[in-house]
């Protein structure tokens, strides 16, 4: 295991010269902490310097974090390869949290509409981008006692909001507070290029 | 010869994610080029990763720029060992630098000023900082026909002013125009511990 000491990760001192994640580290979760993913990529290079990995790996349950790391890779030219870590759930779909531990069990059943409403949406995929958006909302309009911070269907490339006609990798992603707990998942799609599968002829189907 | 094509070295087109000087950035040459060390640093780091060498060279002569690649290696830990190739001088102590093909020959004589301030403050190395700062300054002083943008005595390790008191490493550095073309000088000094030494004693030398 690695385990620096401070002076070894910070010889000198607070950092002057930083990672800067630009616009995609101003939205979505960036929103409400400025200056936070300026500060996840300073330490990630910071780590990827200090132990100079092949491939590195990342959890898929902090998806603007990932898309973010990969981002950094590329734009720095970072010779290691970003694999991302699939998100673990309970069986009843609620993502693995550190912070699940703050739920109350009623709270704990009402955070369900997250991972239920990403499911919905990742049920209408073939329908495309905006039949995904619908189906999670949809979901997520019959939630109760939830407060719904951002649904969102993002192209991960640059962490905005996925076009109509939007092909390759997506991440339908969600964030909401439960109680006093805010919570965040999300669930990668892809999106085949050419059209969307067409509802069937009525009739087409018997 | 390492000469990478444009794709090599920006995958992902424009960078989002850059490299920040910080404050060490915004300072003498920072002052006139804001941006301007980012772009520096950003490029540094991508070559960096490309080429991944044990050392990197980079010249005296852009003092600042030296200063903020040595800081980023520390405060990023990037696994390099940056090496400072002193500045070469014509003859009569001109810095060479591709500029002084736009000096006139009688331009190019106004601006031996610069490197005689540098020689003239290095000369009262032993009388401490402010020694030096005086001793540039007089020689200044005595110049004609240059714009004068900063003369300073500067603390390598964050591109502040040198203190009164301070030891080790500096830089003395000049930035002036000559006729239309901007130049900048410096010369790296270093300080000993201790009090700097007095003036002898009437007669001591005698």
């Amino acid at each position: 295991m690695f385990a620096p000491a401070v002076d070894e990760v910070y010889p000198g001192g607070e950092p002057q010269v930083r990672i800067h994640a630009g616009p995609m580290g101003e939205r979505y979760e960036g929103a409400t902490r400025p200056g936070h993913f300026d500060g996840v990529l300073t330490v990630v290079g910071k780590l990827l310097h200090l132990t100079r990995p092949g491939a590195a790996l990342f959890g898929q349950k902090d998806a603007q974090q990932l898309a973010l790391i990969r981002r950094m890779v590329t734009d720095l030219n970072f010779p290691v390869e970003i694999v991302a870590a699939p998100t673990v759930r309970e069986p009843d779909g609620l993502a693995l949290s550190s912070r699940n531990r703050y739920l109350s069990a009623a709270e704990r059943d009402r955070a369900l509409a997250l991972s239920r409403a990403l499911f919905a949406g990742r049920d209408a995929r073939d329908g495309g981008p905006e039949a995904v958006r619908k189906a999670a909302e949809a979901s997520l309009a019959d939630a109760d006692g939830i407060a719904l911070d951002y649904l969102a269907l993002i192209d991960p490339a640059d962490f905005t909001e996925a076009a109509a006609d939007h092909t390759g990798p997506a991440v339908l992603a969600v964030a909401a507070t439960v109680g006093r707990t805010r919570l965040i998942d999300n669930i990668p799609l892809d999106f085949a290029a050419g059209e969307p599968e067409k509802p069937p002829e009525s009739g087409a189907a018997a």
